[in-house]
């Protein structure tokens, strides 16, 4: 039953209706696949023919979770075929990664799927920076959220945070260390939840909540708390990154993000480096920390295992960025036909509306 | 943790506002409660009491699916009552048709749940006939859908996308037929909503997306791989049936579903007859390719075979047109207060709405 | 995977916009860790440490009910710190509750969780008492529902109707009695939704159906049966529990809540008490008999179990109402700055509305 898992993939971006659901389900069956194909060739390959099993179909939904979350990043701005491209080159990078963190610098397979927020975030703004165009504020307009939308946003944002635990504990092995990764996971989540209320309030002139603060920085717990669910053995540590990832999630959305998208020229539509980028960052960090402490006694091995740990942020960050901005690159190639920036954030440039045509 | 398929029940049609979600809930609860006593008295009849247990409540359910699927294709042109009755008869009628294929024709019992699509398809095809009005195109504007309530009825989509492999796999014996059946009904899932998008612009004179295909068209994979999902042992026969039923999905829906409305008088409200039906029968088809081809070498065993299934198919589509036509007779009375084609597709006729009732 | 369970929680009250999902996701979040600490400290302290597991993490889940139950009977008339000043009230309440039901009169634990329903009704209807207002019913415009948020708030509903028989079994110790309490569930939710849909029909004087009936009675079954439901070996005893509590739900609303609003001065939001009030009781009352009957033999046990299961009922009803009755009163504080009564039920005192700001 730990399919489920696989819900919190498709309702993860509605806040631009159609295209944001509809892509991103076409993002998700594509790179799923793909990402079977890619693993069977990496991690099982056999005398000529590859191994799929149920594992490799749970990885396989893990690898494109970077794609989604570097479409977040895009949303509005690129057609779905440059999506499909970027999918295939983020999925094939990731996986990349993944096996040069797990194969050849020995990190276990379950940690080093957790570096896909890192790396989908600054894989997607590397892109995002090549589409970025001075007139995007004038759109804001369109990219203003209705009510209605917001909610079943909303909605989308309670379904990852219920599955959040599934999702960073599915392929821990051994039942009691995936026991630990579940409710180290529920504690992170309720600590952040209630930390971005109270940040939220306190970040904004008149004290009113901001739904984009509540529905993005809820989740900044569960990102952080990712890599090290499964070794924390008191609930306050587990607490602890969980308020610090509510608090520099929100933060990230009030200050840096207005910073990203004028003096480095980056848009980022969802803002995901405030939700995942930030708090993932954050989650390497204490996951260093913490097995580094693991080691306390003896010098010569705290040094290398944090040596590693470094090693392999530093490989996510240069293969997510380069790949990136090389993917970007691409995309902006006339052939794709881009949509001009005065379509950006436009349905009606990829559906069809039925019940828009008696209106004409 | 099984009856979570249960959810898929009830967010199917959420297109046509208050109506669609709340006669679904009423026919799933109604239908459940028959199909458990119907199971009871027609498998597990002994010494004069009946026996219920967890396999009796998950077919209950399964059993109720051909009349969330008719009502599908009637929705907006009967009433409630209406609505009841032929939950009443479809699930009497199913239960029967399963009795025989399983019993006399000696189908494994898990297979014989699988014409659910197909039964539902044509009975509800069969009494939409009945309630056919060549004003049904006038009602076009009532009929349209808003941009939000496309988003729900996609998210009700996309739950059923989620919930499909546990329904493929639930009843089917052995604990590796089953991972089989629930990965083989993921890669038939992925490719159908791949190709759905691909076939959807392909058909659009402006290359435009439409949502209506993107929705249907992403489950007709599940529906076509739920015959033969247990015993296909390479993901490629998943992934070409997964590819066909897009196809023929999106096609269906282009070119078969405008003659059915106007050449042989069917209004097929939700497209069923594309959804479930088309793939339904392509699944069939499928189905008796793969048990004949494992009996290569034994020609008679083949021949068998073969005829079995589709002696089965035929029982299936005579009991679900003919049920249907009986059924669509019966409900034509005048007892029964149907809606007049003028209040077609209006919730008002059912629902109290306080909402309205200050601006009235 | 039990953990799905925590979703219910969240889908609960979305009638009203962001501050009714928003400020609930506050108060289960902030609950949750309440409460597992505090069921650490009163079940398993032991050598000044508490020992946290993962039905601990369940139990505090279900301790949060009550709070979530109350929010939804004070619903637009509080601000988010009253609201978490009575869930830490409440929680802590509820916990002594339990304590005194499961350890001193020896109630099973899992039996003496499903008294929050009764808890959370008075609790709430006790402090909702304090924030009457004459002009309640001049606010009814903002309180009206739009078909959008209706429909989202029976999204709500099914996910609850979904959950509930894995809320009703899942500290039931012993497989086959929680099999027997999942399926008696179902029975009692599926008679109770189609109860609900037949007395809406028949009180309402035009023959239409009601939303909010059919939204909140068809839960009414499950809440009714949560007491017994592991104990029933026959169907129709669900049935018919599930029928009298779709009745007298639907009744409740119809005549009761009025009645509670214009004599009695309490006016309940959401209805909690049709809903969730009324059933519990119901619940209770079966509860009582059904033990009692267990042991019609032994007439001094028979006595004695009644007494034990009156004596909960009664200790909970004070303990919530005086409860309740002492939060209102700290919460009508000055302290607080509680929402003028012109300000009830508008999400703009206290959500940032960026696509009003253009508006302005």
């Amino acid at each position: 039953m730990i399919f489920l898992g696989f819900g919190f993939l498709l309702t993860f971006v509605r806040r631009f209706g159609f295209s944001g659901v509809g892509f991103n389900l076409l993002i998700a069956a594509f790179g799923i696949q793909w990402a079977v194909i890619l693993d069977g060739v990496l991690f099982h390959f056999k005398e000529g023919s590859i191994m799929i099993n149920i594992p490799s179909v749970l990885i396989g939904a893990m690898s494109t979770v970077p794609a989604l979350i570097s479409a977040g990043a895009l949303l509005g701005k690129v057609n779905p075929v440059q999506l499909v491209w970027m999918t295939l080159v983020e999925v094939t990078l990731f996986t990349v990664n993944r096996w040069i963190i797990s194969d050849l610098l020995m990190i276990e397979k379950h940690t080093s799927l957790m570096f896909v927020h890192i790396f989908g975030t600054y894989f997607g703004l590397a892109i995002a920076w090549f589409f970025y165009h001075p007139l995007l504020g004038k759109n804001m307009e369109k990219e203003r959220s209705q009510p209605m939308s917001d909610m079943l946003s909303m909605l989308g944002s309670l379904f990852l945070w219920m599955f959040w635990p599934t999702f960073n504990s599915v392929l821990v092995p051994g039942a009691s260390k995936r026991r630990n990764a579940v409710y180290n996971t529920y504690y992170a989540l309720a600590v952040s939840a209630v930390t971005a209320f109270s940040f939220s309030i306190c970040t904004n002139a008149r004290g009113k909540l901001n739904m984009v603060h509540v529905r993005n920085a809820v989740l900044a717990g569960g990102v952080a708390v990712g890599f090290s669910a499964y070794l924390i053995y008191s609930a306050w540590i587990a607490m602890t990154i969980g308020f610090l990832a509510g608090m520099i999630s929100t933060l990230g959305f009030t200050y840096i993000q207005t910073c990203l998208n004028s003096a480095i020229q980056i848009h980022d539509t969802c803002g995901v480096h405030a939700t995942f980028g930030l708090p993932g960052l954050l989650g390497g960090v204490s996951y260093i920390l913490l097995i580094s402490i693991g080691d306390w006694d003896n010098i010569t091995r705290l040094g290398y295992q944090a040596l590693i740990g470094v090693v392999c942020l530093c490989i996510t960050l240069v293969m997510s960025l380069g790949g990136g901005l090389l993917t970007g690159f691409f995309l902006t190639c006339k052939l794709w036909n881009a949509p001009k920036h005065w379509k950006y954030f436009d349905d009606q440039a990829y559906w069809e509306f039925p019940h828009l045509a008696n209106k004409l």
